[in-house]
């Protein structure tokens, strides 16, 4: 469901509205009252808003009829919210929710997990044990670790952005960009390159073509604008050659992601690029909009997807908010929920 | 010219080729043999090669014939470099007439100076005084410092990136990316924001609306991801309100620029984003293609721009370089020549 103060809960009815068919089978984890208040808010005028079930197990949300919301209550229900507003009730339910839907994944319960936005300020002040998680995917994580009998560090997961033109892995996401440049190691990048060749060998069927941005600008330009891509980014993208990768680079960063585009189905010189830091990646693929975004983890024994836009405070409520990217996050984890069992 | 051993002089020749309209009254500074060898490169099947005219002095430029190339030749001829590889003599020339085209615009010799890419080793091979310069802003910085009798600190200067739909401010260019990082500070993010709005004033006629990036994910998400946005970046766009700008921000860097851009002439929410670091304002410039891109350096007593790719040493000498950013750079130049004039 996402964070209830949010544009989640709507986007999430307007899907069911738009995309009845693509929405066949799913279901929602959350709070029956807040989706009931939110299939209001995107009722168009003349109609009636759609109803919402309560269910009480996954398998109730292949018997709930079309143009119906199947919502799986966790718990109490939440007391209404402010849109808009950071609150500590909506993050710690927000959390549960990943939570909840993580271990039903991992158990096989579900064929796939689609994540609608949370604010990470609220899950900060939702306290333990959701501030230690900066956001969905640590959680998810954590959940996979658990379950897997490992610890965290031994279940590594990336996050991957993909519209329908291009697809970019990232070597660190939520750190501030201080933090991002200490993780550009030799062995987070050859990491990354590995769970990008596994993953998308899956999907395509074949070895990914993998391009590698640099860091620095001009890529460091042979050492005249910093050494990472000489000491630390070549020398993994040669371990990963060595282990079978296709793996291509570092390029200078302002030239690569143009050169993996391919619009209007026109293949590109590349099927993704591993990007050092989330904004290197993020700026390209949501350059030309956001509405077809998904994000994808990478790693993970689970299927997960999201649309890649935030809670949106500030239209929260209105009925405003475009539900294209979860839709596209659903078509996703469909695909890919399909291609591994 | 730029140097000798990238595509500089073809595509200078391809552009008085295809638009000898937009060319006349420009002339080439460099090397006479130079130029011809690039013209016999650019000559499409059964045509012949465009002339080559010395020149002496810029004047005469207005009184070639159209379709012939004016070259000022700067001290002697240069013995023929290989195409695609680092050169000293190559970057010691480039330097020079990059030096001499800047003094000729300071002294009002000439109304504008579009500069062919240099290669930033060729220009560190050639040893003192170039080595000392990451690229050619900061020699035009130089030049202009010392035209106007002023410390190089008292003239700032920054980096525009333009094409059709976007255009962006970079606070620092040629730095690694922790150098970067050290650089987004209070002074520089106000002067980048007082730069821009007094460069972009004169050319709309009107205070530019101002978007700034943050500078990490999310802008920081209020100080969870990185403090530069609270500490630093929002009170210089304060300071800079106070100053009369029309600056906004910090907003996150991955949909900033989405906002800003106006597809087809559409108007976006802003005219301009300053961005933090090179990279950050580079990749959506150049994602949809960099024929279009024009760089522009604001803050200079003179008019200047470029192509904003580099010398493609991997394609030089082949006659396959494109000449359209050049050619975008001429026209702006031209119009901004004017504006100030």
């Amino acid at each position: 469901m996402g964070d209830a103060a949010g544009i989640g809960p709507e986007i999430i009815a307007k899907a069911y509205r738009e995309r009845p068919d693509w929405m066949a089978g799913s279901f929602v984890v959350g709070d029956v009252g807040t989706l009931r208040r939110s299939a209001q808010v995107v009722v168009p005028a003349g109609a009636l808003a759609l109803p919402v079930a309560r269910i009480a197990a996954p398998q109730e949300a292949l018997d709930v009829p079309p143009q119906c919301i199947p919502v799986l209550q966790l718990g109490d229900a939440l007391e209404p919210v402010s849109w808009g507003r950071v609150d500590a009730r909506a993050g710690a339910l927000a959390g549960r929710c990943v939570e909840w839907a993580a271990d039903a994944a991992l158990r096989g319960e579900v064929a796939a997990l689609v994540t609608a936005p949370l604010h990470k300020e609220a899950l900060h002040a939702a306290g333990a044990p959701y501030d230690r998680f900066p956001g969905h995917t640590e959680l998810l994580q954590e959940r996979a670790a658990h379950h897997l009998g490992l610890p965290v560090a031994d279940v590594p997961v990336r996050m991957m952005l993909a519209n329908d033109e291009l697809r970019t892995v990232l070597v660190s996401i939520h750190v501030s960009l201080r933090q991002a440049l200490e993780a550009v190691t030799f062995d987070n990048v050859l990491q990354t390159l590995r769970i990008t060749h596994a993953a998308l060998s899956r999907v395509l069927g074949r070895a990914p073509r993998i391009a590698v941005a640099g860091l620095n600008p001009h890529a460091g330009e042979g050492g005249l604008f910093g050494r990472e891509e000489i000491d630390t980014i070549a020398p993994a993208i040669a371990a990963a050659r060595n282990g079978g990768c296709d793996a291509h680079g570092p390029f200078a960063p302002d030239t690569v992601f143009m050169r993996a585009r391919n619009p209007g189905g026109a293949a590109g010189d590349f099927d993704v690029v591993v990007a050092m830091y989330h904004d290197q990646g993020l700026i390209p693929v949501k350059y030309l909009g956001v509405e077809k975004g998904v994000n994808v983890t990478l790693g993970l024994p689970l299927v997960r997807t999201s649309p890649d836009h935030g809670t949106a405070f500030d239209i929260a409520g209105t009925g405003r908010a475009d539900a294209s990217s979860l839709l596209e996050a659903v078509r996703m984890a469909r695909t890919l929920g399909l291609t591994s069992a």
